[in-house]
């Protein structure tokens, strides 16, 4: 299995894709362009704080492993990836952060104001494109997405501070967060391939999502910050609750509970505690609990690739998962 | 003109379309619903906040006019009432406000995170109901208006302090943030009666949307607190600029204009400050230039229902304009 083996490299994922891929950031300027002077400052910051167009290349990605790229399939990739961006707007500004891939976030720069309104004025200029996208498809599925990641915002709210927030509690949420928007990006990519090819290519969207969530609450237990750019620990600092403490919590006896207990209760965790408690999740086999998970998740999705030709673009598709798994920022 | 003549009750201008309008919060709530406990919530909380449905009502009133009301027009009304209940929600966080038909905010009563995402799961769900709905024309109107409401908010961040804020600005800002609501109301209120009678009444929504706004800036120059609810001068006092300063202001002399700069290079101006301005505003005719021109506007909405059949929903509509510039609170 691929995402076992050899480390998985973004641009290698990319490569089947590149030429459609690069045409993306003039898609999306495009698409947000504003003449009120307020937004298109906006814009400008946003299409410089680059990132990684994961989800483009998935919906790229999806379209070229089932009879190849067309260009409307560009626009797909440039809405999903606005779609992506609206969310991350709303986030930093409800989260209160000030940096998001090393630049200021719009709260940070502008307003805490501005990216409110930017956030809907992003989400609302993805819904007319669709509105005028010859097919209906990508609108059906991507007004479903957008729903299921409000609802998984909403349902990430109560993923604070109490030891009874279970792992079912925890897969709805990364399900609607994290891998409903992964799914959409394939799915609307295999739209033109039929339903079968769809089926699978959003079951594979799925459980890449939740790989993708899972290995990223790992990396909070496991980082350093001169990986990940972020202090390793800071769910528990905030007080959220992952696979890795969830997985953990079971098997502890009633004094390492405490300490967990103890975190929870303390409103600015010392760094010591924080870093007692990562160390009393490992002892309890959380953190490899967690990455099994994350691994047969990965092998989830690889069943549903074999359903397709043999292509580089499905190759890449495997790599994703690799990636995904692997990654260590 | 009835604008000019007897006072109009909202009872009235909803009689010819009440048994419709009674079905309107039964619909929201199935459009609403959540079994995720805290949305449930939320959408307790906001159902029991009921408005006056005023643009509920125009969707209606449109249908009756052209022709008749069908049971999918109770579903629009209900999309737009919803649309409307989203960008309160967002507005309320974005202005911190805790009152909002006297009952709390989203923001005051839960959260200021639950606010914003509560903002984006009503706006999706919205979406949701516009795509599944048969006819593409809701959607198509709908899609566009969301989008010049966020542009209106985003103006609106703009409205402050200077008294360069033109009225070129201020009649762009309330088409986008108030007018545009009630014209795309209006329009999808008339979907099946053909493009001649829609663009009528989409013009008129636009006339009555920007006389509403006008009137409602000009309480807050003469409403007293114990009839509003709210106190007087509250835009002074935030340093909003709108239409009777905008019209005052060429007309004074330097020593009065000084007087405005003061009020509003004083981030916290005092009551007696504010007042005074007032008082200023008014002697050079501000507040009565900004009176004539909801008036005009008015007027001008009154034409284009001049080209409809003579009906009881017709006159209710004249008299939506009459409620709009007479209101009180």
């Amino acid at each position: 299995m691929p995402s076992q083996t050899l480390p998985v490299d973004l641009a290698d994922i990319q490569r089947p894709v590149r030429d459609a891929l690069d045409r993306v950031p003039d898609e999306l300027r495009r698409i947000i362009v504003s003449d009120f002077s307020l937004i298109a400052e906006v814009n400008e910051h946003l299409l410089r704080m680059k990132g990684k167009f994961f989800r483009p290349t998935l919906v790229l990605l999806a379209a070229e492993a089932t009879g190849g790229i067309e260009p409307e399939d560009v626009t797909l990739a440039a809405v999903v990836e606005l779609i992506h961006l609206a969310t991350l707007v709303h986030d930093d500004s409800v989260d209160h952060s000030v940096l998001r891939r090393g630049e200021p976030t719009i709260n940070a720069l502008f307003s805490h104001q501005t990216a409110v309104i930017m956030g809907d004025y992003l989400y609302s200029r993805a819904i007319i494109e669709l509105v005028g996208f010859g097919d209906p498809v990508p609108l059906q599925v991507m007004s479903r997405v957008t729903h299921e990641m409000t609802i998984g915002e909403m349902r990430e709210l109560q993923a604070y501070d109490s030891l009874e927030y279970s792992e079912a509690d925890y897969d709805t949420l990364i399900q609607c967060k994290t891998a409903s928007l992964m799914s959409g990006a394939c799915d609307i990519g295999a739209r033109r391939a039929g339903d079968a090819f769809r089926a699978r290519l959003r079951r594979y969207g799925q459980l890449l999502g939740m790989a993708f969530q899972v290995a990223d609450d790992v990396l909070d237990y496991t980082a350093s910050e001169s990986v990940t750019g972020k202090p390793c620990g800071l769910d528990l600092r905030e007080h959220r609750i992952t696979l890795p403490l969830i997985a953990a919590v079971p098997r502890m006896n009633p004094a390492d509970r405490a300490r967990i207990e103890g975190l929870m209760a303390d409103p600015a965790p010392s760094d010591e505690l924080v870093a007692d408690v990562i160390r009393v999740v490992a002892a309890h086999g959380g953190v490899e609990a967690a990455r099994n998970r994350a691994v047969e998740l990965s092998a989830q999705a690889e069943q549903e690739l074999e359903g397709l030709p043999a292509t580089p673009a499905r190759d890449a598709l495997h790599g994703c998962l690799s990636y995904v798994i692997d990654r260590r920022s």
